[in-house]
């Protein structure tokens, strides 16, 4: 027989109960926090007490940040737009491409296939390349990112402190002793060690992002549905626009036609 | 044996080969223009060359409108959040709701449901509700709206202003006379009245809109993609937000958790 | 001075670093579980203990429900396609309309604009219009639907079942009365009494189902990515699909302009 | 003064009036067909008759093509959740990933890059570098694809067949000889190849196929939400899909906490 088209081991009906990974999902209501059902729904077994302190300090250090970033104003676009509440927050998700969340799953990346080697070596091959390491630099920290020291310390605190941040740090070092500037292990580098240590794939990187974020992208939406006028969002062409196209110019005679 | 969840009436392959609407589409390619395989594969049928010049004036009159929209606004940051062309597309399109290209379905519908109807009663009936009736208004003609103007012209030069057209208009004097001022027939209402004359159903009336539009929108996200960097579209807090917010506060001591 | 276009009042920047409702994001990292930040997000204010024990309940319910719904079907459509998790879970998360997640909005609605009402009388107003009251009916529970069981028990024994709660058990009963056939209460009933217990607004509502399920879609879109060949969810025309259209059939002569 | 954040040469208004590439929207009404004015929004120019002519023979060889591509299956799945027409649309076009329409971007891009070098070298490196060459290549047709062949007549017909097209002819030859198989050149080579000849860049490609196939995926949203209950589109867990996961477990006693 053909392997059938659809296939999942997430979750199931036994006795038209739903079931989560094997467990009831009737039973982990009340008993599971949400962290720890995400948990379960992502890697297949419920986590440790450590595991789940961690990863709350993960979702919670990525669940809001501020009007200003693509998914946002895409999301309340669309919501002014005149839909509902899912399709602002839909758009708002779509905005997490390569420059919105794509360090993360670009730093996992990094450290999962170079975190046995030696850093030295691993950081001249980038610069040779003329690449960047994704996971380092910052606009605005150059000492240091302040949720980087968070989690850091709290990897440490926690018990999450092994060897992808061991490694991490030991980049953050080579990095400014090759490029003689420093360039901060950012917030994205650092969920990058720690989700990593916990033996999550780099392919999953981005949804720990989404899953952190999304409850911020609902409240914008909200706030565009109940604060602003339909429409609302639409640019002033004179005050915010630049045209850099043509002037008017006649329709040549052999196109009109009428 | 029960009826297929899957089922269409649109297309199939007949000896490996796709027929749309009962039509080789081999045969289509060079044969018909794109408006004609378009009104085909809306409508089941082959349009006469007097729906083909009608519907390319409707399509060509919704192709864009500036980037002040939005659509645009919503395309434009998620291309910028470093996403392929179709995400930036996709996310535009979901900014077509009831504030943004709702007044065509909402204008086809009320013309459908009312059209043989006393346009002074139907009128009546709106103004005693306090609705607004769709199709009618626009924020800076107050005479005329030009493009409804150039689509009725063209409706009666080329054949299609029937019953729907008469009784869009019939509505725009009675709104005057009972208003005493005048809210100009706008181009949803236009298209509208023109859609339903050549005889499509309301529920498909916003499909013309996106058909129409999208070219616009792939233009747009391209130059976003070709002119400016990634993450180009993020708000400045400080010129362009305004914080409706609390001002900074001590975390309680019963959350000092650590 | 004009009001400026963009407002908010959910996050800020103060000084360069993030403050969430008020609070230092980076204090929360670590003292906050996911759970409560969502709380702070959504409603301004730290939630109690109870609420946060309430609230987890909930999005535990919601994490993941099998691969049937259309919403796993298009994301996992969409990830075969050849696109990345983001655009996967984004068009998963379209699908929550008004037959998916939208029954909660619905009753969060319904239970806010007449829980000061007689049971009686708002049940008898709904089926004199012939009009179905969200919230109640089950495809296959016809005695009680076990989440239902769990939450309310839940409510009860953490603190939330008050009179949102008691008037919905109260239309649960008015409706077997009236129509002398039971329509259970169903999860979506029951996380709506408990979520305008907790002094949520109505238009928020689809929010909690969009936060609680999202987990389920980053593991089914993650799921497709690695497990399976990209266009894998294609269907096969003659085992699964319905032709109901036309037959092959000769384009006319005036078409054929080649 | 700084550049602004929002820039654009599409299109603007001058005196009220929308401006296209700097012609008068209004007066494109009606003298241009759909087809000449996608092109002008695309190019920046008013295409000739040619140019006319073999772009609506592209835009007709990709209007629809059956019910079987994940990009319907996922606008189908999302209207049936309960949205509107444009949400489902949305959806579908999220699918136009790497696999969906993806290898006419490629295929663009492999011509535009290599069209100046000698075929047997580049085949020759490709397949030394054991990669795919975009746009050649087909599950059913060994000998020649027909759409292929029909708009390969059309460019020669019309009189684009010109240095690109000559290139990709020598490919799929030097391919053969190679690789002592034939590998046709599929649609997406022979539109890549004409496109080019047209002096569209390849960082477009997608949009030819975004904005040829919008018509299909509009009818089937339409069909769906007039034809199909909501909600229809769910899998049948049983007949469809095929459990890889746990089966039942008990949930350990340290996490039982009520």
């Amino acid at each position: 027989m053909d392997k059938k088209k659809w296939r999942t081991a997430i979750s199931w009906h036994f006795d038209n109960e739903a079931y989560v990974r094997g467990y009831n999902l009737g039973e982990l209501i009340g008993n599971l926090s949400f962290t720890e059902a995400i948990y379960l729904v992502l890697k297949g077994e419920l986590p440790s007490e450590k595991e789940k302190q961690m990863l709350d300090a993960i979702f919670v250090s990525t669940v809001e940040h501020s009007i200003a970033p693509p998914s946002v104003i895409a999301a309340r676009a669309v919501a002014s737009g005149g839909n509902s509440l899912h399709v602002g927050v839909g758009a708002g998700i779509l905005a997490f491409g390569e420059a919105h969340g794509g360090a993360l799953e670009g730093a996992m990346r990094f450290l999962q296939e170079n975190k046995d080697r030696d850093p030295e070596q691993v950081v001249r091959e980038y610069f040779d390349r003329g690449e960047r390491i994704p996971g380092y630099g910052h606009r605005y920290y150059k000492e240091y990112d302040p949720r980087t020291k968070r989690i850091m310390e709290l990897a440490k605190e926690i018990g999450f402190f092994g060897k992808y941040c061991e490694f991490a740090v030991a980049v953050e070092k080579e990095i400014e002793k090759q490029k003689r500037k420093k360039l901060v292990m950012n917030v994205d580098g650092a969920i990058a060690a720690v989700v990593s240590e916990m033996g999550f794939d780099w392919r999953l990187g981005k949804g720990f992002f989404i899953i952190g974020r999304i409850p911020g992208l609902v409240a914008h939406v909200y706030e565009e549905l109940t604060m602003e006028k339909p429409f609302s969002k639409r640019l002033d062409e004179e005050k915010e626009v630049e045209y850099l196209g043509k002037t008017p110019r006649e329709l040549p005679p052999e196109y009109r036609r009428r």
